[in-house]
């Protein structure tokens, strides 16, 4: 058993990250969204901490005092401090939500287990009492999947993995470690370090996600083309949930039935809260190569991801930015809003291993895109990028602060399906609403498909949830008409809960259905996530 | 829509494949039966195909006129031909039975439906009538899977894929090709190479299994290394329940919830009927070389086995032999009985692909599998070793009517578990057999774990099914004990069902069984089988 040296820092209440890192917005960018967009700074500043609403507690004593002693007095939490910091999570509308005063959605109390065994027992007693639960990791969720519907409950408490935060063992024989959910990523890289060893999963919410939300969202990281997916990474787990636990996870792969890591893999908390996971770990690079090349046109650059993904070996990173975001620049964050200065679409290819692996596999790279017309445009574009890559978030924060909305959603189809895929998206954010700045990145590739992943920035109107909300409904029905899944690696949660309806049909929900009856039958857990 | 050339020839009632194939015992394989295990030619001989006992058929008019009417008169065969080539599977308790002339577990009819509406009508009728529905490939099954329990049923009916064996679509795009579940691998992989493609798919019972097969038993084939598992191939897919169709896979990955692809891979007919499989294909292989390398040890091997996994790049075929099997020579089936000339442990390893795809992998492949101690004995081995890939179950039959009865499991584990798991199976196969010959390989390598499939053969007892039956209980229990898998391809039937109920959990099985309340309330669909 480890620990992690690096502290879990909080992460700023009302936005993304740590405060003292809040990014300035350019005065190009500024002069782009008025000019451009019309933003203007909005009427209202934003809520204090101090001014957030609160709901008032609605746990009796006597279920507090259960929890209490499931889990100790001192890991019950009912200060306003733990409620607003556990009231949903990071979309857009969550954060116009807190920036609104708006803390209707907190949980009545934060409970903090320190073992299986403590989470085990506070789901027994809130199924006892009828208490809603929301497993919560880094709350990072930008799909509202921190949000439990009330109706019907005695109450909500989100039950905080902050304390199952260990480095439970390392077989490096086969390769596999054992670890604790409610490490975060950063502390879960380093204590792996410390063995030689990476996961190798680095998605844009790096800073402050936690393992097991990483497991129960199939969170996909920037790295997905050399690594591969989270989901692929969990070789074993264990599960409480309101009937007992389960362990999942013999060996790699398995004939003995259906997968059952891959029915709790994406299951978002609706079906048991994960303790324990068991990860394929990797051997800590010895090199880090990150370049930029640039494609005349998303089309021709999209058929040279294609070929590389299909033809292999893959590179470990392999994004490409359609024309709009290349010339906004968002794939190098610091120089938002300097105009590229050549017209034309990004791919960012990064590479990392042994110095041979990553050599071998930067020249068959190189080739592939050469040969598909791509310009290179060597390592400052990628080092740029790497140095960037967790920023977006925090470009958010000041852009909603100077009257902008900006939001992300993300999609995945079959590789003849993107044109289509790309341009309903498109369109439907254009006809919602009126004239969005709308980029996008092809953000991981497979051999059959990808993902395309949008940025859309607009003026705030007078409603900004509400805006939002409507251009979200139109862009999920227009992904589904174009036949894309809802999400790639965002997840379900409320937003799209009735898109994913669609997806699997009434049959794949009712299977759905048939597995959380058998494993939380009060249906306490996430009521209203995943499950319609 | 293409429908294949080649014809789906039926398989020897009472054993394996084409009879004109039939494998001669060399007589130095007679003479190590007779002095090693101390075989004798069995008392009796073999039934005559005549000589069957079948039970009465026992489905009402009504139910026959009404699958009649779902699937077309003539597609609803009664005769004994069809009945008994559709009693149980391939396993060599089936073998012993069919030749004793047991067919008690004969269907009452074999219905053929032609249609994805077909098969959901079939279904509809079993459900009102209460009939046990057998869902049948290619009839390969080696753990009991096509063995519905009668009781409680009006009647069995074998649902035979054979006439849903078109090619729908090659997306030459994605890669991706939309077959149906009848089609024979063989027939599959003509039409495709038309095209250019191959799915790289070639387990043992090539000749015979259907794709439907392939994903509702989870096969994994002898080019894994490569091409992976089936369960990776399949991107998509139709399927018919009684309670509707099933429609899943918007894209290669997604994170919109559970992945219920994975749910019906593996589910071995129990909770619906595969209709159309999307599959990514791959280009057919300019280039195929394989390779033979010696070991001195088993350990040995596994440890370069291990390192190729893990390092990479992957071969496209990587086996290893144990002591015995490569000193019997089971690698090589045309040379069986003459004991190999060096002693160690022999290693097959394959490369497909383009030119200078293979010869990058076999170069770092072979310094690696240098590096470990290993022997290259060129291209000989590997040539007869593709040769014969599929001709073990040929010499089964010849064995089984010389007096010995052979058969093979495999299971799978983390590679620190491997030599455990490896003791484990060997000792309760001795410990139930007396002195068997037991031989081993690792079929297929992750990078953080392997399986080990073992062959054993012993001299058949006046009941050589109860025999085999106490010593497969013994093996089922050891995998359990040493934390392995029950099946990494074969599946779980009815010969695994207590073991996996073990692997899984209660609440595992009750999650099969909330899933299967769902999709066949009625519980027709393989009763017996996978949900204990």
């Amino acid at each position: 058993m480890e620990t992690p040296q690096l502290p879990a820092e909080p992460m700023l209440w009302s936005g993304w990250g740590d405060p003292a890192k809040a990014a300035e917005l350019p005065s190009p960018v500024r002069r782009l969204l008025a000019d451009l967009l019309g933003v203007q700074a909005p009427a209202l500043p934003a809520a204090t901490f101090g001014e957030v609403r609160l709901p008032a507690p609605a746990l009796s004593p006597l279920v507090l005092s259960a929890l209490s002693s499931a889990v100790g007095g001192e890991h019950v939490r009912l200060d306003d401090d733990a409620r607003i910091r556990h009231t949903r999570g990071k979309s857009t509308p969550d954060l116009l939500r807190m920036r609104a005063g708006d803390g209707s959605d907190a949980p009545d109390a934060v409970v903090l287990p320190g073992s299986h065994a403590e989470v085990a027992e506070a789901l027994r007693v809130c199924a006892e009492h009828r208490v809603a639960v929301v497993p919560f990791g880094g709350g990072t969720s930008v799909v509202g999947g921190l949000i439990a519907a009330r109706k019907g409950f005695a109450g909500v408490v989100a039950l905080d993995t902050a304390r199952l935060n260990r480095l439970v063992s390392i077989d490096t024989e086969s390769m596999v470690a054992e670890l604790e959910p409610g490490l975060r990523a950063p502390q879960a890289e380093q204590l792996l370090a410390a063995h030689g060893f990476t996961l190798g999963h680095f998605p844009q919410s790096f800073e402050y996600a936690t393992l097991g939300g990483y497991a129960a969202a199939r969170s996909s990281g920037q790295a997905s083309a050399g690594y591969g997916r989270f989901d692929d990474m969990v070789v074993g787990m264990t599960v409480a949930t309101p009937q007992g636990t389960l362990d999942l996870g013999r060996a790699p792969k398995s004939a003995a039935g259906p997968d059952l890591r891959q029915v709790i893999l994406g299951s978002e908390g609706a079906f048991g809260v994960i303790t324990s996971l068991r990860l394929r770990v990797r051997p800590a690079p010895a090199v880090r190569v990150y370049e930029g090349w640039r494609f005349a046109t998303f089309s021709a650059g999209a058929a040279a991801l294609r070929r590389v993904a299909q033809e292999g070996p893959a590179p470990t990173v392999l994004r490409l930015s359609d024309e709009t975001e290349t010339m906004v620049g968002l794939a190098r964050p610091e120089e938002l809003g300097a105009l590229a200065s050549e017209p034309g679409c990004q791919v960012i290819a990064g590479y990392e291993g042994t110095a041979a692996d990553v050599a071998y596999r930067r020249e068959r790279t190189a080739a592939t895109l050469s040969e598909m017309g791509g310009v290179p445009l060597g390592s400052e574009p990628g080092e740029k990028w790497a140095h960037g890559r967790y920023s977006a978030p925090y470009l958010r924060d000041s852009l909603l602060a100077a009257g902008a909305t900006v939001e992300t959603l993300e999609t995945a189809c079959f590789w003849s399906g993107v044109p289509r895929l790309y341009e309903a998206v498109r369109q439907a954010l254009t006809a919602s609403l009126g004239s969005p700045l709308v980029m996008c990145h092809v953000s991981h590739v497979y051999a059959t498909g990808a993902s395309l992943y949008f940025t859309v920035v607009t003026a705030q109107s007078d409603d900004p949830v509400g805006q939002w909300e409507s251009a979200k409904r139109a862009v999920n029905d227009a992904i589904g008409l174009a036949g894309g899944t809802i999400s790639h690696h965002h997840g379900v949660g409320r937003d799209h809960l009735q898109a994913y309806a669609l997806e699997i049909g009434d049959l794949g929900v009712s299977m759905l259905r048939g597995v959380k009856e058998r494993l939380d039958p009060a249906g306490i857990l996430n009521p209203g996530v995943l499950i319609p």
